[in-house]
């Protein structure tokens, strides 16, 4: 796949969730039609897509017909079953490819990576069993961070271990899991680089946002975060190494610790992520069509940011704000059409825009 | 209907075009779902919709599916028979209301109203037959543009008279249309005011963009326009009256003419308009997410202009252009997905932002 897509031409995304659902928009606005490939009923994609596709990430005819369908294929979340993706690949490119997955599928392979490319990453101990996580625990102190190494996101499939603990308990209640044993960093904020590399190897990044968390899920990002001009540079720096490492194309979240000791990376997410959300209302082109553009092979377009931005997430009973935001002033409201609202569920996302 | 919508109810559409594709995605953005209504297979709305129906307006069993699958029904474009609205509202509201949509099928009736509210419009004559034909051109005089009262749009069903013309020969061209005659306005420029009002009566408008047409078809939209304040006041005003008369819900286009003698207004477009996509780029809530909203029973959200915007439309071969556009600063890319390109039709718009 060498040369950019054309009008009408069929994008896939696997995953029909709210990421997938601002994906098919800007799909649509550069003139592209999505199928969407998700097992789950009514997905949030469904209602902004050409055509959907309702099936297991086990059930290969689908897999195949879905592949068929796209000219190009990409996905809104990384924990997709190896299968599915050999099925989809060997029929139609994925974007990004599949070492991105390969790597943010798994935290300890994730933080081999990033150490080996030259990157600070928090000290992280491999953990199999209750002895491998007593040897981690006494080399990297407490408090400290239980993960398993697969398949945790928004604060699922993990442990705090403040000392003390009865470590075979510990391990016990991970059910087996391969983990990774993660050292506390000690941070003055936590920022973001949403990053885009296109398919010939321009590299393009947002302005880093800082991120606040609540109860494991992200509550707030703003732009600009309040880093100094070098630490922009070097987190920008950073997020281009990483890509370019990959030989990536698309959109990577990069988060990003801001410590004394300079920048420690604390996860990649090989797709459009969450603390980008503020570049729909600060930024000509936004980190959907930007990912879009990249998966396209068209050139990325203009990020640069226009305005200050706070994003807040709307997150179950937030909704009840709904009927106030929406009578706000330089307030833009992205509702994800979930009927059912649920605690801890992401339903929304408010951008408070900031004008100079 | 008095009760705003809720997230994850159904907006009906009339029309599965451009416009169509458009306030489907704002729409989405709110977290509704959106049912396209359209006879053409593959329209570009379909693209962005929840559900489609394709079929004829005259086929009352599926409007009436459609119409029970919808909570609110609104309509893309004024040229609806009427026996389908009436299948359609006997089971759905439908916003905005018929009057509007009664009013601007027929220009004949649209001059008369306009001029009812004591507005100026352009001289007028009902042309019937050959001898009206004679008598509008004695009243009016030439240079004139003889119109039929309905269907026309885009410079169709329109014949310019420069006087000396064989006017039973004129008339036979019409092919018997009712038709209306209009004298010449001089104008310095053509501008339209994007206004919208809300189910409980508020209004607001966008600032007025000033039009350049190129055979018939809108070229270019700019914002601001090049009128004084005092003329952007009237054009507010006006528009605002011409909304509370109709007891209007949603966004209309008021096309005006400047001239010494004051604003006169052209015509109006019961629906968004394609002097309004400046605002995609240039407000945080653009003309289709205020039509969605009003449509919705929602308040009307933020439309102040924050950056001058150039729109220009995409038509037939100027798709050659996209590839420079695509890299182009301060620039966004709105395409239709319309495969087949052809001379004369509305393939997308660029909107150049110029920030201050």
């Amino acid at each position: 796949m060498t040369e950019p897509l054309q009008t009408g031409a069929t994008i896939g995304i696997l995953g029909g969730g709210q990421l997938g659902r601002m994906l098919s928009v800007a799909a649509a606005r550069l003139g592209f039609r999505t199928h969407v490939f998700e097992p789950g009923a009514n997905p949030p994609a469904a209602d902004v897509a050409h055509a959907v596709t309702t099936a297991s990430y086990d059930d290969h005819s689908a897999l195949t017909a879905f592949a068929n369908a796209c000219d190009v294929v990409t996905f809104e979340f990384e924990n997709i079953p190896t299968e599915a993706l050999d099925v989809v690949e060997a029929i139609t490119p994925i974007r990004p490819g599949r070492e991105a997955l390969r790597i943010s599928q798994d935290r300890l392979m994730e933080k081999t990576y990033l150490s080996d490319l030259g990157l600070q990453v928090a000290p992280f101990a491999d953990v199999t069993d209750a002895a491998t996580l007593e040897a981690a625990v006494a080399e990297i102190g407490t408090p400290a961070i239980l993960k398993t190494r697969r398949f945790g996101y928004d604060g699922k499939g993990q442990l705090r271990l403040k000392g003390g603990e009865d470590l075979a308990a510990t391990w016990a209640e991970m059910g087996g899991a391969p983990c990774v044993l993660e050292g506390f960093v000690d941070f003055t904020a936590e920022i973001s680089v949403i990053a885009a590399r296109s398919a010939t190897g321009e590299v393009a990044c947002f302005d880093p946002g800082e991120n606040v968390h609540r109860d494991g899920i992200l509550h707030t990002t703003t732009v600009p975060a309040r880093i100094s001009n070098a630490q922009r540079t070097d987190a920008v720096l950073l997020a281009g190494r990483v890509l370019n490492a990959l030989d990536y194309v698309g959109v990577m979240g990069v988060e990003l610790f801001v410590t004394p000791q300079g920048l420690i990376v604390n996860e990649i997410a090989p797709r459009v992520h969450n603390s980008g959300h503020w570049t729909q209302n600060g930024c000509t082109v936004d980190q959907f069509e930007q990912h879009i553009r990249a998966v396209a092979g068209w050139p990325l377009g203009d990020g640069q940011r226009y305005a200050d931005v706070v994003m807040t997430n709307l997150i179950g009973n937030d909704m009840d704000r709904v009927p106030d935001l929406a009578r706000a002033r330089d307030t833009a409201l992205h509702l994800y059409g979930k009927a059912e609202v649920k605690a801890g569920r992401k339903m929304g996302h408010v951008n408070q825009i900031i004008r100079g």
